[in-house]
């Protein structure tokens, strides 16, 4: 009689807890895969992932990822359940100008998580990574569209700068052991559960007091918006290719030029608050680190087949319904 | 009566007792500045600086700047001493397959170093950093010439990784603090006083068993050389510079298409053990993270009226015999 031991294929998602985890973490359950979500849940919240209760290729623990006895415990009890065939790395710092203030900040959240991932999965021989990169790495590029072959790269935030530190060490990573790494550089994105971004900020605001809502800056910042179901599909599109560079490094984005932080303003109070006086700023930038304009080149992430069911427009109408509800509005 | 304070303008040299450190220095006591050297005396010598003994103008400082308190007490002491108008950030990791073999050394010496001067540099509001990258941020570009436009940078080592981190966290620090910060990609640097290198390894081992030079790799990797004299004369043309944009980055390089590492172990061989057999190895890298081939585009740095006064062939053939008279050979 043979000595058979079932290995199940398990997914470490760091982040998994958050707002764009939650959503990757539901699409890898509804493949059939089991999943290690490691959180610390700074951010992130258990009840986020509530609507599995009961799945028993779920499993949660906490964990800073940051420091090594904890990314290595998580990492153990990884292999207690099966056999990690790839890290979702979706775990950092969210609020960008604390991370200004406090470099500090993004030295841990943003990049010592990558680091240590990264030696861990070296130690366990995991050779499969798949990168929460953002927009962010670019900086300021005034009216030129980005593309992934820009440089070069200079961000204009801590934020930015350690998530250039993350892919950087993981280029370094695929050299010696990496089979396959999947950096994306996000966008902003919109959609439930909300844990921060312009819209959860301008609900939570309003809902707080609905007569008037202040905008930092002056509204005319135009971004591009995509919603968390469209950016989840993206994502699994480029880890499911056959064949490819061991390293592809991928804008994800919608393809239209956006929307300004104005029209936001106004379809968040026309949906919450129609009569709510809107106060904006003076300066086309919201702060330290926030970029006024951009617009992804997309070529590469629609050479997969992929196109955004929804543009920013409808992205982001979508997701102020998303919040309201979650606001109890 | 008027109560004057005279403060000199120190330049704060990280790295300073280093092999490229040690020649900055002798060129800025030159120019008449104050300098304090900092350095972790691993690689650096405090005897590469003997020659400036007596000049009351240079100060030394035994620090590990990757610490913070270390850091913190090096800024200290230099506000001490004058009013610190600039930073030369020259320490790092010099080993890099070391740094490969494990990743913590170049986290360390590379990136912390990096992030804890940037940091201090903010506290004690210093507003100018020049900073040593280095062509290992580009990765394997095979036969594309670099310029610093390229893009994604995919280094391809850990030190090339934590070279490009330190450029971004220079580039988010520019946006918050800084006036002036000139990043230098470095290429190969040969000369004296020698710590690490192709030469210097050769030379060693030349000297240990004149029978035979064992060479890393096939000897078909090319690479330009610079002198380290015209190193230091092209990073004083940037930073003098009167205008121009808030973060430079320059590849700094010789203009020829460089030499190979068999013509450097023959020129070696030829002046050290003539009759010596040389052993070349399979493969056309050296080691993980060695590129075995790349030329750079030098049009920036020449745009500063600088041209190297010597080049690839000559800086190495210059370069073997200061470093046999280090060997006493």
């Amino acid at each position: 009689m043979l000595d058979i031991k079932f290995e199940c294929e398990l997914s470490l998602v760091a982040g998994g807890a958050g707002f764009i985890g939650t959503q990757l973490v539901t699409n890898l359950l509804d493949q059939g895969r089991t999943v290690l979500v490691v959180d610390n849940f700074s951010r992130g919240q258990r009840n986020f992932l509530s609507h599995h209760l009961g799945n028993r290729r779920l499993h949660v623990v906490e964990a800073d990822l940051s420091r090594r006895e904890n990314c290595e415990m998580a990492f153990n009890i990884a292999e207690d359940l099966g056999r990690i065939s790839e890290v979702w790395h979706l775990a950092a710092n969210s609020d960008i100008p604390a991370g200004v203030a406090d470099p500090d900040i993004d030295l841990k959240d943003t990049f010592c998580t990558s680091f240590e991932l990264l030696r861990a999965m070296r130690a366990h021989k995991v050779k499969v990574i798949n990168f929460a990169s953002s927009s962010a790495v670019y900086g300021d590029w005034m009216d030129v569209p980005l593309h992934e072959s820009l440089g070069p790269l200079r961000p204009i935030s801590n934020y930015g700068a350690m998530k250039l530190a993350s892919e950087a060490q993981i280029c370094a990573s695929a050299e010696s052991f990496l089979d396959q790494a999947n950096i994306f550089r996000f966008p902003n994105v919109v959609g439930t559960p909300a844990t921060h971004g312009v819209l959860y900020d301008f609900i939570g605001r309003l809902k707080k007091d609905p007569s008037k809502l202040e905008v930092l800056g002056d509204g005319t910042q135009q971004k591009s918006y995509l919603h968390v179901s469209d950016l989840v599909s993206a994502m699994l599109a480029v880890r499911n290719r056959p064949t490819g560079p061991r390293v592809e490094i991928v804008n994800i984005g919608a393809t239209d030029v956006g929307v300004t932080v104005k029209w936001i303003a106004e379809q968040v109070a026309s949906r919450i608050s129609p009569s709510a006086e809107i106060v904006f700023g003076d300066s086309n930038r919201g702060w330290i680190g926030d970029v006024p304009k951009f617009q992804y080149l997309t070529d590469r992430i629609q050479s997969y087949d992929w196109v955004p069911m929804l543009g920013s427009r409808a992205a982001v109408i979508r997701a102020i319904n998303e919040i309201a509800l979650e606001f109890d509005l």
